[in-house]
């Protein structure tokens, strides 16, 4: 059996009652922290909470490599951990294809995703967000600024009147020169703005940062007003909002400091 | 101070360890199961698992008559339970601004969400997904079968090549005349895949019965065929694809059954 599960956003505790019982019956643990991680916790932080050994795989052990979990998973309860959801990346599915092609059972426990805690904090509704995007680093997509897709989704969000979530880049285990396994980098709102403001330097926009922690931050304003400040530690998303609602309106003024001239209808 | 908490999808494993933590520790718990519910548990289930006791309030005692949930927060930790994730509906949103307008502290602990379950149970990439819907009772809409709204959504997410995400309609406490205190209605998946077969008679679309229970059900077929088979009890979701990635087609024929002769590019 191959139990996939969530870990939610933010520490050992983001976890649900029923993944944390899954992973502490495992005979053995797997986790993979390089599409995303927990910011309150690292593997030594989980194995002490919930009395567990956590082997951590880098991307070449889960994509070329996945034989020890396929195999731990034939002969007895494998769990393999990823942070927020579980199954976000191609990478999961590709894994649980596997599996069920070798005749192994699959199970899934879900956690909390930072698509559903940007919608909670802002106010913003769920079902009025459009396509979500990554805006990389320039590096990383070999061009200046902002990617002509991400330009365009969000234009065709607004077009729509919807909101867009930008999920921004993480880089760990490779950096701008390529693999480097002590690459740790995660872009900031301040940063993913001041990309974002050369197009809509005064558009109306979200910061979270810290979704699912004891302490998040949620602020909006102008793109050039948000690229001027700094929200502290990772994760942080961005969200553009498209037409605002009344409720959505007092909620980024009450819950989000929105000045009030940005969002009148 | 005003926790509002998440539940996730299912029973009452379905928490976060945090938010179990906060719920066990709140002075008085409120909870509202009118904009969703989760199957696997009642109020019951959930005093017992948590050792706490529920008031549980209907959408008048939410929306027109909070001053009870209010007065709580200003004098103790309340905390305040949804199905799913909170301030999913704007009614949280307000009863949050409300208290914040009061000077009450909130907080904010995530759950699990049918949005994030429906992507990872499916193989559907979340990022792919553009605006979702909801599929009204015609009763309640006033009309017969699907609303022009959810039609040109769905036509719209489909031009752009999104997956669209469709809940279907709950009815608790109000049903075909009006307030109805006992009428607990959940459109299943095959009623809606008959209505929208209507105008889409071939179209490939999947089904999520269960999501976060531990029997889920994933069947990926034409909208027409899924209209004659039935899924069990509820919650059902419904996705119609937009464009496949290969790993998505691969996903719906491994995991959802789909005819290899849909999915193909």
């Amino acid at each position: 059996m191959l139990t996939f599960i969530g870990l939610g956003l933010y520490d050992e505790r983001s976890i649900t009652v029923e993944g944390r019982e899954a992973l502490r019956s495992a005979d053995r643990v797997f986790a993979e922290f390089y599409t995303s991680r927990l910011v309150g916790a690292d593997a030594e932080a989980l194995e002490a909470a919930h009395g567990i050994e956590v082997e951590v795989r880098g991307r070449e052990g889960v994509e070329r490599d996945p034989e020890a979990i396929l195999a731990a998973a034939e002969t007895g309860d494998a769990a393999f951990l990823t942070a927020g959801d579980t199954m976000i990346s191609t990478t999961h599915t590709d894994l649980r294809l596997r599996a069920e092609s070798r005749g192994i059972e699959t199970r899934v426990i879900h956690g909390v995703t930072a698509q559903s805690a940007a919608s909670s904090l802002t106010g913003l509704q769920n079902y009025r967000f459009g396509k979500a995007v990554t805006l990389p680093f320039p590096y990383a997509h070999g061009g200046d600024g902002v990617p002509a897709s991400v330009v365009e989704t969000i234009e065709a969000n607004r077009g729509r009147g919807l909101h867009t979530l930008v999920y921004l880049d993480i880089k760990v285990g490779t950096g701008p020169s390529g693999l480097d396994p002590d690459h740790e980098e995660y872009m900031t709102a301040d940063r993913a703005a001041a990309l974002l403001a050369d197009g809509w330097d005064d558009a109306l926009a979200v910061v979270v940062a810290r979704a699912g922690s004891p302490d998040p931050v949620v602020v909006a304003d102008r793109l050039a007003a948000l690229a001027d400040r700094t929200f502290g530690d990772p994760l942080h998303t961005l969200v553009i909002p498209g037409d605002l609602h009344h409720i959505e309106a007092e909620a980024l003024v009450g819950l989000a400091d929105a000045p009030e001239s940005l969002v009148e209808e």
